[in-house]
C-alpha cells in the first residue's frame, strides 16, 4: 500500500486497533512535552502513579506560561517542576528559555517520532515530520509512564501546496487562508498533511507557523514531510544525525483533498473574536489600533521578528501605540540581539518582554478598553487577551509591522520600501544558551531527588479501589446541561490552586450549592456520596479537576440521563462510576438526600452493562447502565487510572 | 551669610516662613513628576480643580509602575494619563521608557531647581544639585496648579566624603554605609548634603544611587552640588545649556556633621527585612540564593548593568538561579544593547524584562517560598517582593553579579578577575529614543483634548463648601488607634479602584462596620453624617483615599480625642471638619446614632479655636476645639483644597 506521511507515522507507532477512520487506535508515544500551567498536575500524577523514570525517548518540562511572579506561587511551581524533572528524568527548560513549541523544535524534535504534549499547540512540531498532538495532562502522564495514547483513527486531509509566496505574504497567511476556507471546526477528526511542490518554498519555521494553528482548525494534528529543509534545520541546530527522511510514497492518496496556490495569496487577517473570522487585510485597512503585538508559537521564527525589525528600522511607531515584542526562544532572542534586530525594534519604540507565552495566554499586555489590538498570536477568543470585550485581530508579522508604523491596520504591500529579504541564521552559538535546557538526570541520580513542594503544591492522596458494596446518599440532584464550570469553576480565583487538591476542592459545585463542600467533607471518610443529573452532564471545558476534586471529596457514582464525552472520560480516569438511567423516567424516583444501595457492584459491572441500584426505604430498585470498555472497567475497578498505572508499575517490578 | 547648597536652594524658592529648623516654610516648586500608580488621582484632582495648564516650568507624567497589563485597567490608566498629560501640558513618558527617576535625570532635571514628585524616591534627583522631594498626590497636584509646597525647615546634615572607592566597592555601598550607621529613621527632618573631595570621585549616576536611598534614611531630601561632573552629564544628554553651578560657599556650615572615607569601605549588604539591617557581605557570604535581581532606581546607571555584564561575560549563572535584568531607562537599555552588554547578560542566562520598576515594587519576579533573593533595589520591607515572609537582601551590582555566578552570597572581591573598568557612554543617539518622552502640548492645543476615561476611571464629583448650619447623625463611634487601613483598606482587592471614587468608597470602614457604606449612602444627599473616635485616630498609611472616600459618602465632621498627623492634614485637604474634645470625658456623652447640631459653624471656627456642638434631645452641649491655621481655615470653608484651588483659578481669571 502506498502511504502518506500520516499513515506512515501511525503505522510505525500502532499498538492496537485498525487504521480505519473513526476506529480507536492506540499509539506508542516517543516524546512528551509539558508546560508549567499543566505540568504541575502531571508531575503530581507521576508521583501518585509511583513512576520512577520516564519511559519515553525524550520528555521535556517547559516553563513558559506563568512567568509573571506576583507572589510565591509561580516561582514555587518553577522550583517544583525543576525538582520533578530531575526526579523523573525529564529535560527542564528554565523560565526565560522560551515557548515550549519552538524550543522543542530546536532542541528535541526528531522526524518520524510521536510527540504528545499537555498544550493544545503541541501540533506545531508536526512541521518536523512528527505526529505531534495536544492532549490532557493525565494522558501525557500516562505516556511518560510508558502507556499508549488512544485516539480515533483520523481522516488524512491532503493539502497540496503549489507556487511561491509573493512579497509581503508569509506562512501566517497560508494558515489564515485555511481558516478562511474552513473555519474553526474544519479540521475536527482529521490530520492535515501538507505536500506538493510548494512545501519546499517554506522554511522549517514557516511550517511551524502553519502546523501550530492547525489547532485553530480543530485538527488532531498537522503533518509536513521531513525533507532536505528539515535536514538543514537540524544541521544548524547541531543535530544532523537526528534527521531521517519521512515523505509520502509516490502515488499515496488522501481521504480528503485541498489545494492552495501560494502565489495567489494576499495578506489576511482574522477579525475579532474568532481565528476563523478571516478577511483580506484590505477589507479592514484604516481601522485604528492601540497595540501591535509580535511573538508567540504562531510566529516564533527568527524571520518573524527580523522582518518586523527591518520594516521599522530607523523609523518610529505611531504615537501612543504599544509595540510589544515577545521573543519566542532564548536562541532566537540572542540571535536577534547579535544581528542588531533587537536594537532596531527598541529604537523604533518597542517594548521588549522576556521570552515566553506572555500576553498570548493573557499574561500581561492586555489592551485598553474599546481599543483594537493587532497580534501575530494564534487565538483571539473573546477575553483571552485579559480584557473583557476585547477586540483582537490576528495577522502576519508583515501586517503587524506596517500597522505599528501607521497606527492603523495597514496592508504591508502599501509600504514604500522593498520587501526585506531576511536570511535565517546558518549557525547557532550554543555556548550562549548553555544551561537553559537542563539535561535529564540518570535514573540513579533521579531517585535521590526530593520533590520541592511549596505551600500551594500538594500530593494527590491515595484513592481506594472500587468497593463491592456501599451505601451513599445523593448529595446533589441537578437538572440538564450541568457544565464543568458549575462542577468546578475556572478563573483567577480558583485556578491558582490547580496543584493543591485539598484547596481547589473547596470550590466544588459551589455555583450549584454552596453547602455541598461541607456536606461532602462530613461523609468523605465515612462512605462518600453520589450525585444525580440530567442530560449533557459535564459539558464545556475539559478540565480534569472537575472529576478529580469531587473524587477527592468522596464522590463514588454519578447517575445522569447522559454524559458529555470528555467529562465521561475524566470520571473514568479518576475512578468515579459513570452511570445512566435505563429508563429516563426513573430520574424522578431519586430525590436529593436519598440513600443509594450498591451491592456486588464489582461483579455486576463486569457481568453486564445493566444492573440495579437500591434506594433505601423503597421497594422498587432503579435500573442503571454503563458504556465501559474492558480497558475502562480495569481502570474503574482499580479506583482510577493512577491506581491502574501504579499497579502495573509494581507488577512489572520497577 | 555663607550658605551650603541646601540653604541656597531653599532661599531661592522661599515664599513664606523663616529658615529656622522646625519652622514651616513655603517653597516655590519648579518641576514635578508623577508616576502612574499615583498619577491617575493627581490628574483627576487637576480636573476637579479646574486647572487648565501646569504652572510649573516642567512637569512630567511617567508610566513605570503598573506595566503588567493583566486586564484592561492598567492599559486604560496609560491612555488616561497620556490624555491628561496632553490636556494639562505635561511631558508624557510612555510605558517602556523606564523608571521616572533616571529618565527625569536624563531628560528634565535642572540644577538649582526644586522638584516635587508623587513617589518617595523623587529625592534621587538631588544628585543634580536640585532640591527634590517626594510628597502626596494632592501636594503634587497643588504644585502643578502653581501653589507652594509647605514643609518644616529641615536641619542640614553635611556628609563629607573623602578618599576614593576601592575596586569592587561602589556607590550602593556608600548609602548602605549610611544606613548601617544611622538606620531607617536617621535622616528624619533632615536634608543630607554630600560635600568634600570624595564627591568628584562619584559620577552623576553614582550620586543618584546615593540620593535615591536617602528615602530609606527617612530624609526630607538628599543634595549633591552641581559641579563639572553634572555639567558633563548634561552635555552628554545634549542639555549643557541647562547647567548652572550650585556649590556650597567656602566656609559654609551644617547643622549636623558626618564623614565617610570612601577608601575605607567594603561591600555591604542589607539583610532581611529592613534597608537598615546592614552588615559586611563577608558576614553572610555562603548563604544560598534563588535569585539575583539587577535594576531599579537604586542602581539605574549604565555602569550598574555593564559591570554585571562584564563579570558574567562568557560564564553562566548557577543552575536553577534566576538572574533578573530590569533596565531602568530606554536610553540605557539601547546603549547596553549596542555595546554588547545585553548579549553578555542573556548569554549568561539572564531573564531580560521591560524597562520599568517591575519587581522592585512587587510587580513580578517574586521569589519562591523560603528562598533568598538578592537585589540591587532600595527596599526589602517584609512582603514587598510579592512573597509573604520573603527573604530579600539589598546589595551592589558587583555583589549581585558575583553571587549570580556562584549561587550563594559572594563577596565580589573573591572573584578571580580584575575589576572591570566600565566607561560611561559619552554620546547619546537621541534618534533611538525619539517619541518615548512626548512633549507637552501648547495651552491652546491642550484645551481641545478630552480626558480618556475607561470604565474604571471616574471624575471627582463637586463638593460643597462648609455649610453654616447642619444636623448630622453619628454613624460610627469608634475606640482608640483606628488606622487608615480600617478607614479604607489597601491591598489588591481595593487598590485597583484607586481612580474610581464611587467604587472604592464601597469599602469605607468595612473592617469596622460592614453596614456603614449603606447607611452613609442613604444620608449622602440628605445632610451627610459624622463619626466619633478616640486617641490616635487615622494612624498608619498616609493614603488620601481614607479621607476622600468618606467625604464622598457625606462625612462632614470627625470628633476624636486626638488625630494622627498625616490623616489630620488629609481631612483638612478634603474639607472634613477635624475636631477634638475640649474635655475628653465628654466622649461618653455622644452615642452612636446621636444627632449632632452644628450652628453658625463657619463663623465659630474663624472666631475661636473652641465652640459648642448640640446633641439632639440633650440639654447639655459638647465642647470641641480645632487646631486649624488661617490657611487651613480657608481650605475647610471652601469645602476642601480642590475647591480652594478652583476658586483661586477662577478669581485669577484663567
Amino acid at each position: 500500500m502506498k502511504m502518506n506521511v500520516t499513515q506512515k507515522l501511525i503505522k510505525e507507532h500502532l499498538v492496537s486497533g485498525q487504521m480505519n477512520p473513526g476506529e480507536e487506535i492506540g499509539l506508542k508515544i516517543d516524546q512528551t512535552l509539558t508546560q508549567d500551567a499543566t505540568g504541575t498536575m502531571v508531575m503530581l500524577e507521576l508521583e501518585a502513579m509511583g513512576v520512577d523514570q520516564a519511559k519515553t525517548e525524550a520528555s521535556a518540562q517547559y516553563v513558559d506560561h506563568n512567568l509573571i511572579q506576583d507572589d510565591y506561587r509561580n516561582a514555587d511551581d518553577h522550583m517544583f517542576l525543576r525538582s520533578a524533572a530531575n526526579r523523573f528524568g525529564l529535560y527542564y527548560s528554565r523560565p526565560g528559555n522560551g515557548v515550549s513549541h519552538p524550543v522543542h523544535m530546536q532542541k528535541l524534535a526528531v522526524p518520524g517520532k510521536t510527540l504528545l504534549g499537555s498544550d493544545s499547540h503541541t501540533c506545531a512540531n508536526g512541521c518536523m515530520g512528527m505526529l505531534a498532538m495536544g492532549a490532557g495532562g493525565i494522558d501525557v502522564a500516562l505516556a511518560i509512564a510508558g502507556e499508549p495514547y488512544y485516539i480515533k483513527m483520523p481522516q488524512v486531509w491532503g493539502v497540496k501546496l503549489t507556487g511561491k509566496l509573493p512579497d509581503w505574504v508569509s506562512a501566517k497567511d497560508v494558515i489564515l487562508e485555511m481558516l478562511r476556507r474552513h473555519d474553526v471546526k474544519g479540521g475536527v477528526g482529521k490530520v492535515i498533511e501538507y505536500y506538493g511542490p510548494g512545501v519546499k518554498e517554506l522554511s522549517a519555521m514557516d511550517r511551524h507557523v502553519i502546523a501550530n494553528m492547525g489547532a485553530e482548525l480543530g485538527a488532531t494534528a498537522t503533518v509536513f514531510p521531513s525533507d532536505k529543509e528539515i535536514k538543514n534545520f537540524l544541521k544548524v541546530q547541531g543535530r544532523e544525525e537526528d534527521w531521517v527522511e519521512v515523505t509520502a510514497d509516490r502515488g499515496a492518496s488522501y481521504d480528503l483533498h485541498e489545494e492552495i496556490d501560494l502565489s495567489s495569496l494576499e495578506p489576511l487577517i482574522a477579525k475579532p473574536s474568532s481565528p476563523g473570522n478571516v478577511v483580506p487585510v484590505t477589507e479592514v485597512a484604516g481601522e485604528p489600533i492601540y497595540q501591535s503585538y509580535i511573538g508567540s508559537s504562531a510566529n516564533p521564527g527568527y524571520r518573524d521578528f527580523a522582518i518586523v525589525a527591518e520594516v521599522v528600522k530607523g523609523k518610529h511607531v505611531a504615537q501612543g501605540l504599544s509595540l510589544d515584542i515577545n521573543p519566542s526562544s532564548r536562541q532566537i532572542l540572542t540571535q536577534l540581539v547579535d544581528d542588531g534586530h533587537i536594537a532596531s525594534l527598541l529604537s523604533a519604540g518597542g517594548r521588549l518582554h522576556q521570552a515566553g507565552c506572555n500576553g498570548c495566554i493573557g499574561m500581561g499586555q492586555a489592551p485598553a478598553s474599546g481599543r483594537n489590538s493587532l497580534r501575530t498570536t494564534p487565538r483571539n477568543f473573546p477575553g483571552r487577551s485579559g480584557t473583557k470585550e476585547d477586540s483582537v485581530f490576528l495577522c502576519s508579522p508583515e501586517t503587524a509591522a506596517a500597522s505599528a508604523l501607521t497606527g492603523e491596520i495597514t496592508d504591508p504591500r502599501t509600504l514604500e520600501m522593498d520587501y526585506p529579504k531576511v536570511k535565517e541564521p546558518t549557525k547557532v552559538d550554543f555556548e550562549k544558551e548553555k544551561g537553559m535546557l537542563e539535561e535529564p538526570l540518570t535514573s540513579a541520580d533521579g531517585l535521590t531527588v526530593e520533590l520541592e513542594k511549596g505551600p500551594n503544591i500538594s500530593s494527590i492522596p491515595n484513592m481506594a479501589p472500587l468497593q463491592d458494596n456501599f451505601e451513599v446518599p445523593v448529595l446533589l440532584k441537578m437538572g440538564d446541561n450541568i457544565s464543568t464550570d458549575e462542577i468546578l469553576a475556572g478563573g483567577s480565583r480558583v485556578l491558582p490552586y490547580r496543584s493543591n487538591l485539598p484547596k481547589i476542592s473547596t470550590f466544588t459545585f459551589e455555583i450549584v450549592d454552596d453547602n455541598y463542600y461541607e456536606r461532602a467533607m462530613e461523609l468523605r471518610d465515612d462512605g462518600g456520596h453520589a450525585v444525580v443529573g440530567g442530560y449533557n452532564y459535564g459539558q464545556g471545558s475539559s478540565r480534569e479537576h472537575a472529576a478529580l476534586a469531587p473524587r477527592y471529596l468522596g464522590l463514588k457514582a454519578v447517575i445522569v440521563k447522559d454524559f458529555a464525552r470528555i467529562h465521561l472520560q475524566n470520571l473514568i480516569n479518576f475512578g468515579i462510576l459513570p452511570l445512566t438511567f435505563v429508563d429516563e423516567s426513573e430520574f424522578d424516583k431519586i430525590e436529593q438526600g436519598a440513600v443509594l444501595e450498591f451491592e456486588n457492584v464489582r461483579d455486576k459491572i463486569q457481568e453486564s452493562n445493566e444492573f440495579e441500584v437500591g434506594v433505601r426505604g423503597k421497594a422498587e430498585k432503579v435500573k442503571v447502565k454503563h458504556s465501559l470498555t474492558d480497558r475502562h472497567l480495569d481502570i474503574i475497578l482499580a479506583g482510577g487510572i493512577i491506581n491502574w498505572v501504579k499497579n502495573k508499575q509494581q507488577e512489572s517490578g520497577v
